[in-house]
């Protein structure tokens, strides 16, 4: 019994947030809705190898050598750059690469979370900072979120009653799981917030770019005064997730101390994964490949749209997500999805998709489920949602709680 | 003052272990004696770079895709049986790979450490274990090193006193940073008190393979009866540090939450180094490369231990490393190394070292210095060397003391 060695963070009692989340399912009809996978066939492998030998090229045997940790300046130069863009200002020495967005939020979890301190996270929040923050044994605060964004009201006076929370974050664009994009507005008053009650913000944004319809809106980070949001992005869904590289932008105080904890973790990314992702943004145009996703995930948002209307229950409450990876279903309080999935959806229908009870700090809420689309092809789409609408019809879920 | 809603564990008042830790010197006279490097003209970069365009090829654009954190099975298949070479019972579910060496340190000091608990290190340590641990906010206990490995005796009063004792790194071979290798009798009682006084080894081995006299020794993990040793291992000196890959062996109920903990830092090591090595696992013989490296290393080892023999002061204490990266110079006790590379070494004489305070938990023994001879060219270790005795010598010492 080792595990009575085990630090008091580890809590064996519990599921593993990310483990098994996708249960095996090798059929050949087999459907995925459930992790957020890029549509590999967008790739720009062709692009990316060549991006590879000029790294490589470049830098001769050197490139297989230890870096420094804040990585390639021309490629925190062009993300420098691209921030400003985004009314962000920030140079080169803002920016610290990550190994993907989630070390990104496991840093500034283990830079911000002691057992006991207080954060505030919206219900539901992306799974993979709950498995990160869990760790640092914090007490969550769950703020719920509404059509445009989280519940500022709310989240006001759960501030005047725990004035000690001290890190708040968010999904502004197209939020994980739900799909949901934050207001202007509220973007404007979320900092007015953080400066009034201090705390900071984690701008989590690897959906950002992929806006299908309608405008972006300012990133949060833009309207920061005081330091205190740390912007945090990705390659993975608008390049490729192989590389895992990330990176935030943070003021000066709080990057340092990241950059010691980056360290720590594991001294520094990959560097040929960084001269790599260099050498591409050097001789294309990400925007121009972006706008490619977008061209093609905006199709397949439509018919998703389309198919969760058609085939679900008239009172199942489907998210309406402009744009990015995901949408969100809620089903009566009663109708336990992880059962569904385990019993129904995977044997029976040879369909996956995400249940909601692992978007929850508290694991307690089972009756929605989250759908990935982007990953899928047309015909999958129309038909992995035909199937889930025979899982959640009536009659069969009579039959199955 | 956004640093007061930093976590306890974030310690601004120290010195950080691992920024800084090699000053700027961009002399073109450099010598550097700091980092841990490879020699860079021993990467197989032609070979490493066929691996990569295979590891391509046979996936197309499924390799820029999201993979399972477990990695490439052809990979854990190889480590598994690796390590059964070395009398260490292992199959492909066993082994987890990581970001490096440094993120298996992370991940166990995240499994086993919360505030205040206790764990025992070699005294010196490696500099980044330290920094790992660190953030989980222990409570050393020091062990000192005699010739042949960490001083038992000491242990095992420690353990008397404090039975609490969680956790013990050790580096067994060609430590870091003495260079001294621990005795096979000193391996089968560590993993006696391990069982006796329960707590877990974290035998990390870097260098294992890295042995340019004698004859290497049975790993601790080779004796583990209980499932209590972490064998931890990497490609950065034995292949290229760039891939940022590296790989552990533990019993089923520690890596399971070990996988956890790589998911919620990282969600997986990036599949195209992982696959690039998989790639070049298979079409080379691994041993061979090594064979190369220590040919030359050895070489490097004896120059610098007749260098450090020939400039450095009679008294001047030098570790007799057979193997590894690192030579370990005492000195006298006024000694500060740090002063004394701020102030001489890099600025007058443009060599850089690693000053002792950083190997110790508490910063507290300055009269130490590690070399590394493994990247520079013999003619820089001579060199290099014939400064470090100027800068050490007693007329030098007495002005800048």
């Amino acid at each position: 019994m080792l595990s009575k060695l085990f630090a008091k963070r580890i809590k064996t009692q519990n599921p593993s947030r990310l483990q098994g989340l996708f249960p095996e399912s090798n059929f050949s009809d087999n459907i995925s809705f459930g992790g957020g996978c890029p549509d590999e066939s967008l790739f720009p492998s062709q692009a990316l190898q060549a991006a590879y030998q000029k790294a490589v090229d470049q830098e001769q045997a050197h490139s297989f050598q230890y870096h420094d940790v804040k990585g390639p300046g021309n490629l925190r130069d062009y993300l420098a750059n691209r921030a400003g863009q985004q009314g962000i200002k920030a140079n080169a020495d803002d920016i610290l690469l990550t190994a993907g967005g989630q070390q990104g939020i496991d840093l500034v979890a283990k830079l911000f979370l002691g057992a006991g301190d207080e954060m505030a996270v919206e219900a539901p929040s992306y799974v993979g900072a709950l498995a990160a923050f869990d760790n640092y044994e914090p007490v969550y605060h769950e703020i719920p979120l509404e059509d445009d964004g989280v519940n500022l009201d709310y989240f006001e006076e759960v501030l005047k009653e725990h004035p000690a929370i001290k890190l708040f974050y968010t999904v502004p664009d197209f939020h994980n799981p739900t799909g949901i994009t934050m207001s202007l507005t509220k973007r404007q008053r979320l900092v007015d917030l953080a400066n009034r009650y201090n705390f900071v913000i984690l701008e989590d944004t690897p959906y950002r770019d992929l806006c299908y319809h309608g405008e972006s809106l300012p990133s949060i980070k833009s309207f920061d005064t005081e330091g205190r949001v740390i912007f945090l992005s990705t390659f993975s869904k608008i390049l490729s997730p192989a590389f895992r590289l990330g990176w935030l932008v943070a003021s000066l105080e709080i990057k340092e101390q990241l950059v010691n904890l980056k360290l720590s973790a594991d001294l520094e990314v990959p560097y040929l994964a960084a001269g790599t992702v260099a050498a591409y943004l050097a001789d294309n145009d990400l925007d121009q490949h972006i706008d490619q996703l977008k061209q093609v995930y905006r199709v397949k948002l439509d018919a998703m749209a389309k198919a969760l209307k058609t085939y679900l229950p008239a009172d199942a409450k489907i998210s309406q997500p402009e744009g990015g990876f995901f949408f969100w279903v809620e089903l009566d309080d009663e109708i336990d999805t992880r059962q569904l999935l385990l019993n129904e959806a995977v044997p029976k229908e040879h369909l996956i998709y995400v249940p909601s009870a692992s978007f929850y700090p508290n694991w307690d809420k089972n009756n929605g489920l989250r759908v990935s689309f982007t990953g899928s092809s047309l015909s999958q789409i129309d038909e992995g949602a035909e199937r889930l609408g025979r899982i959640l019809s009536p009659a069969q879920l009579k039959m199955s709680i």
